[in-house]
């Protein structure tokens, strides 16, 4: 019901009456005053005004379940939000929630992270309200294999919510960082239960650096916020909101094609060294060749002076001319 | 100290003083004593003679940890036992020890299963202290495309492990039933928590009809028990320290590899319908063909009219002529 009262209150242009409020929800004035109040306490801005109703001046820059429901026009992308305000990582959560039975498209969100997780068991800075820190659960009916291409289906959506919300160009790092100004701005990780032949459950964790002032001085060479490139803050519902319905549309084409042909165009168009020298750097050798960019396969081509070579391990590290990316 | 104690016991030929026994593993008669009264609990009959000292009769079929580790010859398999009673199922209890931290090799083992799993979300029947339910954690570093040749090696550790230990014929039905007499014997699931491109752990159960008088009716056209076959009982910890020792040996050649080249002779050897008509039945279509074995990684082989067709996937599944083979 606080989604409902949301939703209307942040769409209708005018004051709405409370009677009006009442009767399109189908609740009590008492029930919609009581409502209102706690939104009110949760940050949200609503003006009362003796014979015109409620108006919502602002919203706060909150990710709670009602925030990102009552935005929302997926089918089935987050139609279940778990908000936390602190887990130690929204994928371990993730994890817990899909060993459980939560159903597929399930989201995760959290405010803060006590251990965020980075690939390979590295650490992902999480201070409170400043960044999107989500996990979507996924039951896919696919084997294994393919699931390596479903990452790259995260990093595109999220590049694209990136950019229509901020405006700023987000660049793809294969296979999955969000790279603006060449500086990272977006981790993915990708987890998943499996047998054999058939998934259980994968867990697609997505951490965006949104308003944080400034960064770590370790990181903040090659990582970056998005408040830092743009110089103003981004509402981080809104982001999420973007994220989920490219996220829904792209992941039905993957689906549908059991691969990535019909994404890997507005794939390559982001991917950052295309076409340039790359330096690619695999456990038992390293060489230098020309990124063309994935096949639908999701792996990254490298043409070699004998051939072009398709790459698919995470052993492998590729780096263009710049520090980080 | 109960583990060396029964070791000792168990090899010794002859009655062992009470002296003796303190001296070799350096503690007090006193505390020898305790813990011979309390393998006597359990079941072992130890004789203890005036002036002739300790001596073994028998011992339970039961697959603790000193039971097991005191018979172990393994480098890591199976060096760290984690017995239970009761547990929902040992892939599931596995999966826990393995997100807390449990180490390469541990082998989770319980006397019977409330929720024991099959392949596919379908159940095994598990009774209290007739069957082996054990499942192994392991943490390999291999892209998680590599683990499906896993679980033909635990089939393959499997079927020699009952082979030795019984002298039945133990036949394995493509990828991981062990058969005997045309019956399924031995059930193997095997699931993995990943990254998209490395493994966090494989956790590989199996479950051996052993002292089974009989089966449900619902099964036992298709499905027997060691006792059924041989007529006698058999010693479930005997038959879980060959398993660790053949899966140790088998396991190293295939960390080598990185294939089953080294493998791939004695599974054909036990491969049942090798060379036999075979009806394929795939999501989309059926035929029959030759199966021909596998190759080096682990697929079926199939000879059809137009070429040979490597078969991988578990959505596919393999008749012979009989019921259930």
């Amino acid at each position: 019901m606080k989604t409902r009262i949301l939703k209307i209150l942040r769409n209708y242009p005018d004051y709405i009456s409370g009677q009006e409020l009442c009767e399109s929800i189908g609740v009590s004035r008492t029930a919609v005053w009581k409502i209102i109040n706690k939104l009110k306490e949760e940050g949200y801005q609503i003006e009362a005004v003796q014979n015109r109703g409620y108006h919502m001046v602002s919203c706060p820059d909150i990710v709670t379940e009602s925030e990102i429901v009552s935005r929302l026009s997926t089918k089935w992308a987050g139609k279940k939000i778990l908000y936390f305000n602190e887990v130690d990582s929204t994928n371990n959560q993730a994890k817990r929630e899909a060993e459980n039975g939560a159903a597929h498209g399930t989201l995760v969100v959290a405010d803060s992270q006590s251990a965020g997780k980075g690939r390979r068991g590295r650490s992902w800075s999480s201070p409170v309200g400043t960044g999107v820190f989500m996990s979507l659960i996924l039951k896919p009916e696919l084997h294994p294999e393919y699931a390596s291409m479903l990452t790259l289906v995260v990093a595109l959506a999220t590049a694209r919510a990136l950019e229509e919300i901020t405006g700023l160009s987000a660049m793809i790092k294969w296979p999955n960082d969000i790279v603006v100004n060449k500086k990272k701005v977006v981790g993915i990780l990708t987890e998943m239960s499996t047998e054999m032949e058939s998934i259980h459950y994968v867990v697609a964790g997505v951490g965006i650096n949104v308003n944080m002032d400034k960064l770590p001085e370790e990181i903040n060479k090659t990582a970056t916020s998005l408040r830092i490139e743009l110089g103003k803050p981004t509402n981080r519902a809104v982001l999420i909101e973007a994220f989920l319905r490219y996220f829904e549309e792209y992941y039905e084409k993957f689906e549908r094609d059991k691969d990535l042909s019909n994404l890997m165009v507005p794939y390559n168009e982001r991917l950052i060294n295309k076409g340039n020298m790359v330096k690619i750097l695999g456990t038992n050798e390293e060489y230098v060749g020309k990124a063309l960019g994935i096949n639908k396969r999701g792996g990254l081509l490298v043409e070699r002076e004998n051939g072009i070579e398709m790459i698919t391990s995470g052993e492998v590290s590729v780096r263009g001319v710049y520090g980080y990316v």
